[in-house]
């Protein structure tokens, strides 16, 4: 039976080397993405649309390609394009029936796109669906590519547009740190060092080391979008480029960077960016860097906002929600912890990553689309936590500046600035006296004559000791 | 302004700690559920429907045992249990509404819960959705229960169920390698180890051994399904049971597993079971466990099938879509290649459930609801890519008799069977011959008079080999 | 050259299949062994004792096996038995020089096992070390062995002693903690849930829970230490028996289990037990959940001690050594804080072991090396850091009973006793007025007459707060 | 009693806060370094003597500067260099006693080197060990500084050196790689993705990929090493420099440089190098992502020299060691397993690294030890790895030339160059009936007429085949 031939009311026959099967006549995918999607019910979720563009963009950028090397006539190369163009404007995309999570390396996906783009250029074309003697998914649309030039491609593609939104995030939570980090800058309060009292340091300076380590993390990011950049488009199956036009070879990545407006490089050994996947675990490890980071001060703000009572009460996060279904009044950190648990997923989804990067063999690796459904999870998942961080918590954190004061004078951690004038060993016993006794620093360094007042007054000016320096040096000289 | 009055058209007002809010006036969640609806846009998918009729059930037995204990009046109950009833037929889904990772421990899942419950049952009553007074959520719908105890009950509930949708699966696995253990047993062909030729062994016997693999991990699903009964409902808001009556305590886990029909018990240490989450670490340890024999078997099936030609070649999968856009004709293991990247995506989850469940701090581990998200996603992908496996895969596997006979006429691995007859180092010697010259085991063993034609038949009896026993034993004794 | 034959001074030369190779003359292991042990210098560490032993037992129970079979000589059996005993009482050891980390499945370390035993059994029949015409390492001390029998079954019985002895520490680690539940069953404390200030519980409870999780964790031993029983000799190089008499067969695994003291069983498919390392997987999963729950108890106990003045200050632990090199007088929790990193460390061996066993292949699993390395380890360090734990840690904590009231006394948590007599939504509006006023809720709820003093007092009463029932139920019934 | 006083024969008794204790009269560790070495019996493993060397150039950086600085008298610092040149030796290195995996952030390491530098200075001022009125561990050797700052400053130095280490063997593989590019560059073979026959290929080509796929790592240890070069010397306890001259803070890092011949850069915010850990997660990132290139290369040697007989074949080990100890004359492929193995550990190592990092909390992360127990372990392994790779694997593989043209022949795969020349579809067509009926690919294609003889050779020319371009195009235009 011919391809595109009605069969049953409503559905056309499409044929390919497994059989032929009934397709809805109304869709534009075709055999393909059907027995894909029905081979593949593993997660019932949608691909990710940005996946869906990139593949758009791929196929554009071949069809004018091909068409300027004469491999595609100039009217089948228009149709394609057209096709693509509606793709980019969010349209076709429900037609995108195959699962994330897929065997073979995305052919499924790659030939969905195929199909999709087919169908849509034929009746572009004045055809009908499925009739794919007017465009070929794989003669046509398909043409000079393989699934193992295109996925990998349109995976990076994917990967630099949501790591570029996730720094556009990054930046402004980074603003809004140095905000708070002004805003607190006069705050004195206890540092803390394996959660015992330690010396003292400013709320604004702890702020400031936050955003200081984000700006690391989006140096980072800048380094993972680089890893993006080199695609092996004109490789075709292997990477050596068979069934490629030379003349193709040589134009589809500066086609590819002008239409989708993003600057790619051609890979120098196409054979070499065909089979190995390290560069998706290194952009993983960098994600996975920037959600240490991040549920590291989602963590301290959890501290320091414990209580109001029976915690550290240093700080107060905006109240977002009630805390709790039994107890009234009670609000929780809500929002550093999503932060938290994104970063716990995050650091999951690096090691399937990983352990899918080392499972390539060969000419390809096949697991391509576990990477990328994990890959573009983190990211994705990373910016939107981002988001609420900033526009939920850290912009409307307050401080308990009365209560950050007290307990730094009740402290016992300020020796720390006496034991230069008395030595390690006195101003220990010193220090253990006042645990025991519960008495001040302060008196029992006057008490036991080691300084004057007014010498402690120098030595334990707060300020002074949250900046280096040994605090009262000059005494030191006497 | 009142809870429920009317605001801007369309919409009501309520109001929480945080203030007031408008709702559309048609929906069935409230201002808590909405509230953390945005603050937590994270993956954009819905909460698992298990999960929704789990507490659904919960919900339910809490009413009816309330209303037992005389705490909540016989009306109110009546609605609430007709409002959970109709959740369970798959109504209401879809206002549930909050993100799968949100912060809080579940409170704004059980919150969403109790709301939609609630004005459910309002209306029931013949009130106006978000007129508290009839039903409150808080008060009534939540009544004696906290997040805490709730939340990880309707964790295990949904777990238990999946685990034995998975258990399904798994038999139908295991039976299906059965049979084909059966249908391989005559087919002898080389054993492998590290990839180099070994000794022969039959293809049923490795069927054999992949489906007694398959029932080692069925019973670790009992075990994890056992880790799973346990639930600590009673416990409330840190599993002291403040606030939760005597009758109610004492009756809710029974109500519970009557009414959901599945035997629960409730923890002995309410307070342990409120604050730990290694069951489920086990639980996602036991599926990991079962993740890895089909990983395995999935790379086996794909090394045997390697080819058509230039590989292995000893078995075929049936082609159940075009392998390539490029490669015509190219049929690959998409199926096996699905198991693997399900498999390496519960790996990581299991290190994200992991390090959820460490980070539990004090009386309540918050990060419940990524362990959930992990762990459903893990069991529910697994069975469904076992489903695929069998009826995709497994039960079409054909054998290459010819072939698989041939290799091992062709080996050196069968020098082992001999060993026993003319020791290791001789052995070795003929071996290493065999490989320079490319001559047959047999023709040197003949050539060097250490056995006769009619001994070497009786050691290298194929069958033989591949059962315990030294071939040609009786020799020895000579 | 013939083996054993002297060659420069003081060496030996020996010859196998790879060629000759000069050993030093008084070492007892032989040719492969160096080989070995020049191929991989990964670690530069020793194999782990306890897996010398194992292969101790197993090669004893062989040539003992064997003999019975008749498969062996008396005297060599003799010989190789007192061998083995040697090696059992702590001899020998030091001539295992093969790295743990090795390639080859354990080859490596079989034949260092059987080469160390050759050469002792040649002496002790009054040979010269390398002379394996005397006793063969193959063809007598391997007899009826494989590799892939004999490290399988020796890496379980090493990790069943490693975790007979980790439990024996878990149950004195849970008799500790039960010794301090009921030591701190009187001290009423804060409960904190996402470490916000919650309702009371009372420490002793705090502790009976994390005995509780304890006693769980042990329960899970015992299913992994059965998980290590079933073990594969008999099944030789593919789990098909090949070369392994049917007596010996039938009678290995009862011998081995009354030479070893274990209980071993026979694994009914020796083909799926020589090829799957699952088991192991789900060792490392148990021991994983283990680490899980002494981490979270460990990171409480950081939490709990947190101050001596900034921080929660609930309970003091023992102080073990000086905190800091320039804070004098600070005591940090070092000794929890190794466990966190221990745990840590057994999460990431975890993932590791779980690569190793998804990557076996056919017949084999080639990297059961590393599988061995990381799960030792992580049992020893577990049942190290437990030990210290224990006896440097939990043994010494004491309460700051005083401190631990205030805080209750302090709190706005109790309010939610108060919400069954009065509603959740007024009980809030009481939290938040506090809050902001820094008002006691005692003194709110008084003031606003919502309940007379008396009723406060039995509703507060902070013992009955702690245990299930709603605090002054009776007051609800008026 | 005071310090070094002797109490029974042989020992000297030291004291610190925690009270008084006997130390062994000869040793230079003092009091503190055995309360650790108790504190902590986790490994029993020794410390990494290059983190070793590390302090010693910290310290006497240290007294160097803070002698410049007028803080610590000339004679004193003129010791303590001393003392440290003679670690730096190799020296002293046996009183390093406490375990890798300590609690309290490395206090107990930092300890260790004040009191043997200190002890070992006193002797050469002619003093007596213990006697720290002579040299004091934490007033002279640990002047200016903090576990704090010296800890990651070590940390960070050691990883530098050992990444220099690893950086150079991985462009020894390099090298060893290209070279088997050339020697391989004529040899035809078939290509396979999916482990299924595609396109040719030249092995050459595949060596070149491996040597490319290097490169890029090689390349990320640069960044990596950069990572490293940032740090927080002068930061003191919590980063603020407290208690550290402010002429030390600003000439020791330039002076650590000079003496270590490192590039160190003193951190801009010194409050954020101090508490996040965040770097050594990119660069263990960074060894991972080398390790999954190793990996999957030892994978793909696996495979192309599995055989010899009923595998790939295509390609052979050289043979380092016999293979098993029951079956002679195999040979396995060890060296690539190592390889996998220590890949897997690494991949282990990389999630407990991320772990500790993320369990930072406020001004410190008291888990560095771990960090650095497993990050040495990772960086070290690959390079012992990557050498035994190079020395035992690499250089001597072969090739089965004619082995590998025979399968490209034979092979279905080469139909896909026919195929812009008749079309996907009828391509499959003819590869289906290839596939059944086992006749050759150009049998069919001549015997259906589709091309002629003349241009089929044009087209299916194997060296074509393996570059880009359409393979016969010329024809295409007729």
């Amino acid at each position: 039976m011919e391809n595109g031939k009605e069969n049953k009311t409503g559905y056309r026959v499409e044929q390919d080397s497994i059989g032929a099967k009934d397709i809805p006549g109304d869709v534009y995918y075709g055999v393909q993405s059907l027995r894909a999607a029905e081979n593949f019910r593993i997660t019932g979720l949608n691909m990710h649309p940005e996946i869906i563009n990139s593949l758009a963009y791929i196929k554009k950028a071949s069809a004018i390609t091909n068409c300027e090397s004469g491999i595609l006539e100039k009217k089948k190369a228009k149709a394609i394009v057209q096709a693509c163009d509606e793709i980019l404007t969010g349209k076709l995309h429900e037609y995108f029936i195959v699962d994330p999570i897929q065997g073979g390396a995305g052919t499924s996906l790659n030939m969905n796109a195929n199909e999709v783009i087919a169908n849509r250029a034929i009746e572009i074309l004045g055809g009908k669906k499925g009739d794919y003697s007017a465009v070929n998914p794989n003669d046509d649309v398909n043409c000079g590519q393989s699934t193992n030039d295109v996925i990998p491609t349109a995976g990076k593609m994917t990967s630099l547009r949501l790591l570029q939104n996730l720094k556009k995030e990054l930046l402004r939570l980074h603003g809004a740190l140095c905000k708070k980090a002004e805003e607190f800058d006069h705050v004195i309060k206890m540092g803390r060092t394996q959660m015992q009292d330690a010396v003292p340091i400013r709320l604004g300076q702890e702020f400031q080391a936050y955003s200081d380590a984000i700006m690391r993390d989006i140096h980072r990011m800048d380094n993972a979008m680089d890893e993006m950049r080199t695609v092996n488009m004109g490789g075709t199956a292997v990477g050596t480029g068979i069934n490629a036009d030379e003349a193709y070879v040589s134009r589809i990545v500066p086609n590819l960077s002008k239409i989708s407006d993003i600057q790619f490089v051609q890979a120098f050994d196409l054979i070499d960016a065909t089979q190995n996947l390290d560069p998706f675990v290194a952009v993983s490890g960098a994600v996975k860097a920037c959600a240490v980071t991040l549920s590291k001060i989602a963590n301290d703000l959890r501290l320091m906002s414990s209580g109001p009572r029976a915690g550290f009460g240093e700080i107060n996060l905006p109240a977002k929600q009630n805390g709790s279904s039994i107890m009234p009044g009670k609000v929780n950190p809500v929002i550093p912890e999503v932060v938290n648990q994104v970063a716990f997923n995050i650091i999951g989804n690096d090691v399937t990553i990983t352990m899918a990067a080392e499972g390539g063999q060969l000419e390809l690796n096949a697991f391509e689309p576990i990477v990328f459904y994990c890959l573009f999870q983190s990211i994705d998942t990373l910016a939107y936590a981002v988001q609420t961080f900033i526009d939920n918590c850290v912009t409307g954190i307050t401080a308990n500046e009365e209560r950050c004061r007290q307990l730094v004078e009740n402290s016992i951690g300020v020796i720390t600035a006496i034991c230069p004038h008395v030595g390690y060993e006195k101003a220990a016993e010193i220090a253990k006296k006042a645990m025991k006794t519960g008495e001040s620093i302060r008196n029992l360094i006057l008490r036991e004559g080691l300084l004057s007042e007014k010498e402690m007054e120098t030595v334990l000016d707060p300020v002074n000791m949250t900046e280096p320096g040994i605090s009262g040096k000059e005494l030191l000289r006497k």
